[in-house]
Order: structure tokens, then sequence, then C-alpha cells
């Protein structure tokens, strides 16, 4: 007799487990239950819906040839039955069956499985604050959540806008509704956007670039209040630092699993309250398999479970479950946490573990910060990332990176999730044979020649202070000197503003060194500080003792400067 | 007392070794000899400053602020002293010194060393052909070279130009070349360019689109003369397939390790022709060191030597080299050797085994061809690349790929570096966390679509045809379906121009199947052919016994189509 298998959410995970089975099983019953009308669609599109860049809502659900993927294509293509406008109500794990409601006609009836799937993705957070049910005050989530924003924003009906929540979607939103001319403001309760993915230094950099490009990011900003006109419509954001005029705002503050379903037939939950799985993706129910959003991840830099809801993810659950099903055991090793995301034209990205966390979890770490263009430095595209590496200090192992700037941060990001899954260390990085061509990349990748800089701080060759550290030194009106070792013409371009700084360009180091006092903390930089370090080490030769660089160069700076 | 280091060769493994001795040793003397007048310059730009997007020839030897790296450069920022305009003559182990003369005085002198690195690169190889000291008959190799060579071309001298060798150079020139009005010709004896790094499929991708950028590609074609006229300058390029004019010709048929000096002085040399080096890049001589394009390098996937000549390479041995002359000893892992150009808007990379090398070595291996959008399908800028994976087919181990096309393949083909280096296998590859955002790649990267495949081939569920195989089959008249399973509007755009189509789309197969035969074989394709390996399933279940699909569809197709 033929299988049922019973797919509950029809997104992401869930349509790619039921397609998968049935190229395993030909002769399976496969039923995929929705709860809305729309099917495999990629929701981290959305935003690219709201700027105008993908002009139909329908692109985001269609194949790449323009058929949508709808209960006919799954029906016709792949002879799998969809019930959308369907919710599932109850699973009945004794009887094996799943308790749905057509949500069109409130009719009840029971879905009986062999096999169940639950792919039943996020639930948005929402923050018991006053107002939040005001027209106008959006989260994006489902299409219908981003036609309904396009509308009200190509009707003119919003000059401004929040967004609550500097995470992920937050930021892509900010950039496209600016792009769609409104002002935008982005509050954020931390001192920092994209908190997961960034330390504070990395944050600073995009936030400066957000800042070019006319948002507001307000960080560590609480909000209090949206406040409505007479007809129930938004107009203004009452935070802690002020009010702001608002037609428009999104709540963004991440999401949760989806465990409703779970929960109410007893199956465990997880201590990130995701549904419980095993490596196999099977939940405490051997015939009750989960994967996507709903639930948790084990990380294998962490060494332990963390939600990490991404959509790359959600289809390679879904494939591994389709396989676990049929018979043919497969592991899920776990996940790196790869995220990237694109502010402009500025791209962010990151894996494993910030310095934050590291900092957190009591490790013993060290940290590079490596700026430079992305290509030969001749080649004219080439456009400036910033490398930031975590690794353990005692063996060197890369234990995270951040990557942003204007140019290719994916392709690195990338190489470093690949590193991760197999303990990469930095000298092993460093070696490593890289397509080189000026049109891709610098002779020494960016991301070697970070892996070197940390080998060599590993080595105690390299001293460096960070951007961070160089801050708080100034505030503190410490007494040390910034060695700027740029050359005049640089150095009209962009300057620290502070009475620490002093010039000698690296050419004249050697027979000027004399000017320096020995007695005093000297921390060396230049427009990367790869001149710095040389710096360092020239006045290491010459007997000074405290001689440091500032990691990343004035290029690195997050704070102001004079330009 | 201080140590004395001396390095022959001032271009990239030995500027690169001085450097980093220099950082290591504070006191050594350290000696770079260059016999030409130019250091530090990068080689791998020569074809931008032709084509002019490099502007001035010096910055191919400046530091990324503008800084000429020259002699006083190296003296000031670095305290080494370089001996430009000065040939190696003879290396006396015994005494340890290095015989040289001052070409702009012809004094002679010695240099005596403690240690010694043979940096000298590599010669390019130069064919016994007719008249090839003919004016206006270049390599590209040297600075000097680009200069000359452009300047003929801006005074208006060339109208025609022939490339003799369709290497990685050569096809960089003719764009170079085609940007600034030349018609050029590139001559090629065996059957494909870039013979090391792609099949002969994916070549064909490549001169598809070279042709599309009105470059002329002779294949399978040898060079018998160069013709000149009464002012000994170059006329025509006489081949057996005919006469080509031309007033500009380059030779770029690969260059050969530099081991003269070094044979000379009884150094041993490798089965390549190399210098020999082991792993910590010692001679045979413990006091004298060899990398960069005078050395091969032993290969992770090949389990063998090669001679690999790469920029970045050179840059990773004479860090690794200065680190064992100081005692820190290093080993270098070898390489995967990874490759990557451009041209015109094409891009083209390689890494590890082509399937060419696996067959001849009798490896047991299977292929994919994947073809897909860069990014998401939805994002309006995503672009096509195809993916050749090659893997061991009992293990699943990936052994090479070869990326093309017009959207990001320097990252795919990183990430296929750094798991070549730790064994990856392709269901390993399928399962990992990579970067997804719709600007950066579809949701499942092209890379984890590949990897599925070739598993999906392992494992007996998807049976391909290879696009060569397809041709073969066309050609030989074998009578067999080719079903074309797209959509009637994808159709009208591109179509095979043969007997053996025959169109079903694929939401209608599970209806019209019973049109087709069950005693032919059929192999369906689509664009990219998913949906292809979806018909080969769906007919399976329909109980047809002799079903495959094409590889990669018909965008991949690399001979004529109905267009």
């Amino acid at each position: 007799m033929s299988k049922k298998y019973v797919v509950i959410g029809g997104v992401a995970c869930g349509p790619k487990a039921a397609a998968r089975l049935r190229r395993l099983d030909a002769d399976a019953e496969i039923t995929i239950i929705e709860k809305g009308d729309i099917l495999s669609y990629g929701g981290c599109g959305l935003p690219y819906y709201l700027s105008g860049e993908v002009e139909d809502l329908e692109e985001l659900w269609s194949t790449p040839v323009g058929v949508q993927r709808d209960e006919k294509f799954f029906k016709n293509v792949k002879n799998i039955n969809v019930l959308s406008n369907t919710l599932a109500e109850k699973i009945n794990r004794s009887q094996k069956k799943v308790e749905v409601m057509d949500l069109k006609t409130n009719e009840k009836f029971e879905i009986p499985y062999d096999k169940l799937v639950l792919a039943v993705g996020a639930v948005p957070n929402k923050p018991p604050i006053k107002g939040i049910d005001l027209n106008n005050v959006f989260e994006l989530y489902h299409p219908k959540d981003a036609k309904k924003m396009r509308g009200i924003v190509e009707a003119g009906k919003v000059k401004e806008a929040v967004i609550v929540g500097g995470g992920l979607i937050g930021l892509e939103v900010a950039e496209a509704l600016t792009k769609q001319g409104v002002k935008v403001t982005v509050i954020e309760m931390i001192d920092k956007v994209l908190p997961k993915m960034l330390d504070v230094e990395m944050s600073m950099l995009l936030m400066k670039d957000m800042k070019k490009n006319n948002v507001d990011v307000l960080t560590s900003t609480k909000v209090l209040e949206f406040e409505g006109d007479s007809d129930g419509n938004l107009k203004a954001v009452v935070t802690d630092k002020g009010k702001i005029d608002a037609q428009l705002a999104l709540i963004s503050v991440g999401v949760r699993p989806n465990i409703q379903l779970a929960q109410e037939a007893g199956l465990e939950i997880s201590d990130n309250r995701g549904i419980k799985v095993n490596e196999y993706f099977e939940t405490s129910d051997p015939d009750i398999y989960a994967g996507g959003d709903c639930i948790d991840n084990y990380n294998l830099v962490y060494n332990q479970s963390l939600y990490t809801p991404l959509g790359d993810l959600a289809n390679i659950h879904g494939r591994i479950i389709a396989n676990n099903i049929h018979g043919n055991k497969e592991k899920f090793p776990g996940t790196v946490g790869t995220s990237i995301c694109k502010v402009f034209d500025f791209n962010v990205a990151s894996v494993g573990m910030t310095e934050e966390m590291a900092k957190k979890k009591g490790i013993d770490f060290v940290t590079v910060l490596a700026a430079s263009p992305d290509k030969a430095h001749f080649y004219p595209t080439g456009k400036p990332i910033f490398i930031k590496l975590i690794g353990e200090r005692q063996t060197g192992k890369i234990l995270g990176a951040q990557i942003v700037g204007y140019g290719d941060v994916a392709k690195r990001i990338n190489m470093v999730s690949i590193g991760l899954y197999y303990g990469i260390k930095a000298k092993d990085l460093a070696k490593m044979d890289f397509a080189y061509a000026p049109p891709f990349s610098p002779a020494m990748d960016n991301l070697i020649v970070a892996a070197n800089i940390m080998q060599n701080k590993i080595d105690g060759m390299a001293k460096a202070v960070s951007v961070m550290d160089v801050k708080k030194k100034l505030d503190n009106k410490e007494d040390f000197i910034l060695l700027d070792v740029r050359g005049p013409e640089e150095v009209k371009t962009m300057s620290l503003p502070y009475e620490n700084v002093k010039y000698i360009p690296l050419g004249a180091l050697r027979k000027k060194y004399v000017e320096l006092p020995k007695d005093k903390e000297i921390i060396a930089f230049c427009k990367i500080s790869l001149r710095g370090y040389e710096a360092q080490r020239i006045l290491e030769e010459k007997g000074f003792e405290n001689v440091k660089f500032m990691d990343g160069g004035i290029i690195s700076w997050p704070f102001e400067c004079n330009m």
C-alpha cells in the first residue's frame, strides 16, 4: 500500500521535503497543508518587492521560467496534493491524523498520515507597545504584508517611516523605503544594528554608511508608543528620546519558532523554544519530523543549539527530512550560522561567533580587523572590504568572521563558512590556493592577509589595539602617541582629530624615529595599518618597547574623522 | 653577527620573502638581486594596462597609496638592499657567494650569503616558428613588453592581431586588444582554449561568448609562419588553415620554470623541470631555498607534483620561505590548482582535476553540469553560471570543479578550493550553511544544487547524458527521443534544431506520457534540466526504463541552437 506523507507548511522546508519525497517514492500519497493561499514564496525577497526591484509579487513564488507554484503546479508537475487556506488545528498522534479546517468553508476534516512533517515556520515577535494595532503598523512576514505596505507607499501616503528593530529585515526595508522616497528612521533598543551578526565597531561602519544614505539610526533607543490620528492611522512613534513623525512603521524585532501545534500535541520543545528534533529531524514522536524555522540548529562553532532561522537551512532540512522518511538515513551535521545582507551598496556578512559572544563564553581569543580593496589595488573597480576574524588564541582556530564593505564580502564569508566546518586555523587558511586574477582579488586574498595578521598576533609579532580601545584611551585622555605613518597627501584626505596624533611617514621613520619618546605608548596606524604594523616592527628594531598598531587603520575608524 | 640573506628575483616571491625576513629579523642584511629595473610588479595586471583599464604602467608596481616600490622604497621602508639591473650569473655554493654583473656598467662582483632564495620565476616558451623574431611579434611577460604593445596599438598601427595560444594571458589580451579596436584572432593548437582549466564543453561555452565579442577563435590550428614586410614588421600569420593578416602577434604558449642558474649550480631539478624543493622549499642545498614560478607544486587532488605558476602561490611561498630561513619551521601543504580569469563579461574558473585528466588517470568518476542564475531567480541582476563538478563515483569525493558564466564564479570556485583541502564529498557540501540573501545567491546555492545532482547520480536516482554525448548520438544519427519539457513560450526563444526533439511541457507529462514509446531511449531536458530530471523521474514512475536527462539543459548546449 502506498505511504501517506503529510506536510504542514507550504513555504520552504515543507515543499522541499514533499518534492524530494515524490522523487524518492513514486507511489506515496503526499499532501501539503498550508494555512495561507501562497506556496513556496521567497520570503527573503519581500524587501525587494517593497523597493520596486521585484516588480510583481508573483515573481516570489514563480519558478525561474515564470510558472506560478500554485496548487495546480504541485499537482500536475509533482503529483502532490496541496490544501491551501487550510489550517492544521490538531495532531492526533495516537490515530496518526491531522485535524484541519478549510478556512474558506470552515469545514473540518481529518487527514491520516504515516509520516508527518512539521514545517510550520516562525512567528514574528510582537512587542507589547501601546498603539501597535494602529493602521499602517506592519510586520513583514507574508506577501500580503508587503503588498499592503507597497500599496500605501505608492499611493503617496508615506513621507516618513520608522523601522522598529535593526535586524536583517529591518535594514533591508530601510533601504527599500528610502529608495521609494520615504525618510526612514531605524530604532534599535541596544547599541548596534544586526546585533547577532556584528560586533559594535563593524555595526558602526554599517551605520556610517546608512547615515550617508539618509537613514537615521537611533541605537539604545526604546519605542514607547505608536500614536494614531482620529482615523486610527499611525502618525508618530514615541521613543524615550523623543517623538518621530511616521505614517508607516515596521515591527521587525525578530521571530520565534512556531511551536503551538507541536506543543499541544505533546511533542518535546527544546531549550531555545523550538520543536525539539534529533540530527535526523525526528521529533520526540518518531513518526513526526520537523524542520525549517520552527526548530533550532546545532551550531558547530558554539557547540550548542541556537535558533537560526535561515532560508538556506530550511531547504537543506527539507531534503534531509525526505531522505530520512524514505529510509535513506542521513544526519544533519549542524550549522555555522552564515548570514548576509545588502544595505544600499554596503554588504554585511557574518559567520560563527562574534567577539562579544566569545567574551561571554570566556574564550581566550584574538581578533583581527583587516581592511583592503577586494581586487588587485591597480584594478579600477576594486572596493574596500573590512574583515574581522575571531580566533582561539591557543590554537589559532577560527571561531568567526564578520566581513563588511562595498566589495565582495559574499565570497569571503562562504570561504570562512566551509573552513569552520573543518575547524580551520588561521595558519592553514593563510597557505591556501585561491583564485587570483586582478578583476577578482588581490594576489594575496584579503582573507589570507587577515589570517596572516592573526597568526602574527598569536606569535607575538603583531601587537594591535582595536579601534574601540583606541577610542576609549582617547576618551579617557590617556597620554599616548597615535603615530600616523601615512604620506602628507593621504593625511589631507582624512585624519584623526586628536592631539595625540603625530605624523611621520613610514619611509622617513627609520631616520626620524629619534623624534619619538621611548617611554610613551605608541600606537601606529596608516590607511589600513599594514604600514602601521611595519612601523611597529621598525620601532621595535630601534629599541622601542611599547609600540602597537591600530587594527584596521584609519579606514576602519568608525567615529568622526576630519575629511 | 648579522645574517646575510640574498634573494635572486624581485617580482613576487622574492620581495615577499625579503620583506617577511626583515620583519622576522631586524638585524639581517637582506639583498634582492633583480636583472630588470622594475620590482614587485603585478604581472597579472599587464593585460589591463594593454586594454587601458590601468592607465599608467607604474600602477602595477606602486603600493595601494601610489608609492613606487623602487630601490629607495625598499631601502627606506624595509631596510632591504635592492640591486636592480643586476644579473646573477653564477652561484658559488662552496663559498656561499652569488657572482653578479651590473648590467649598466658590466662590472662583476660577488655577494656572500648565509641563506639564498631563488625566486627566479619562469621563462616564456618560444616555439620554433619561422619569422618569430619579426617586429611586433611579442611575448607579454615584462612591463616593457606591455609598454611596446600598447604603444603601437595606440599609434594606430594595428588593425588586426593574432594571439598564438589560448591560455589565460592569450585570452585576457584578446579582450584587451578588442577593447582597443583591434580585430583579434586566437589560434590554439588543440581543440579548446584554457586546456588545463577546462573540459571541452566548458571551453566551448567560453568560445561562444568570445565569438559574440567579435574574437575569432581557431582551435586545432597550427601556426606555420610569421610573414613580414620589407621593413621586418609582421604583416600576416600563416596557419595550416590559411593566412591571417596581422600587424601584431602575441606568443602565449605557456611558460616553463627558469632553472638555468640552479642547474648550473648543480641543484636538483624535478620531474616537471622545476627547481626541486621539499615541503619547506629547501632545494637540494639546505642553504638555498626556491619558490614561485621556478618550482613545481605538490597538488593535493592529483597526489603528485605539477607545474602551476600562479601569482597567489608565489606570495605564499615567499612568506613560508622566510619563516623557514628564520627557523620557524613551516610546511607548505601543497595546492589544489585554483585559476580564474575574466574574458569580456564571461568569468572562467577552475580547480582540481578536469574530466579529461580524471579519464587519463583511470579514475571511476561522475560529472555534473549544473546551470542556473547566481542570485535568487527573482532578483533582477542575477546572471547565469555553469558549474561542472567532477567527483569520485565510489566516495562522492569532489575531484575538481569548472565554473564559468556571467555571474559570480569566483565565490563558488574558492568554496570548492577550500573543500578540496579537506577532501570534501558531494553529500557534505550539500548540507553546508552558506550566506543567503537574494542579492547574493539562490536560497540553495548553485554549488549545493550541483552537489545534490552529483549525489543523486551516485545514488542512481539521476541519470544524465552530457551535452557532448548527446551531440555524438545526434551526429551518429542514433534513434532516440530528445524530450523538451519546457513551455511553448520558452521553446520559441531557443530550441535544438534536430528531428529527435519532441515537445511535452513538464506540467502535461503526467497525462501525455502515453504519447512516448517505452522501447526508445528518451533524453529529457529543459532550460537547465531540473525539469529534465523531474521528467526522468515521472517517466520512471510510469514504467519507462530507458530515460535520462541532458546535463545542464539547453542553456549549456555549446553547439548551434535555433534562436
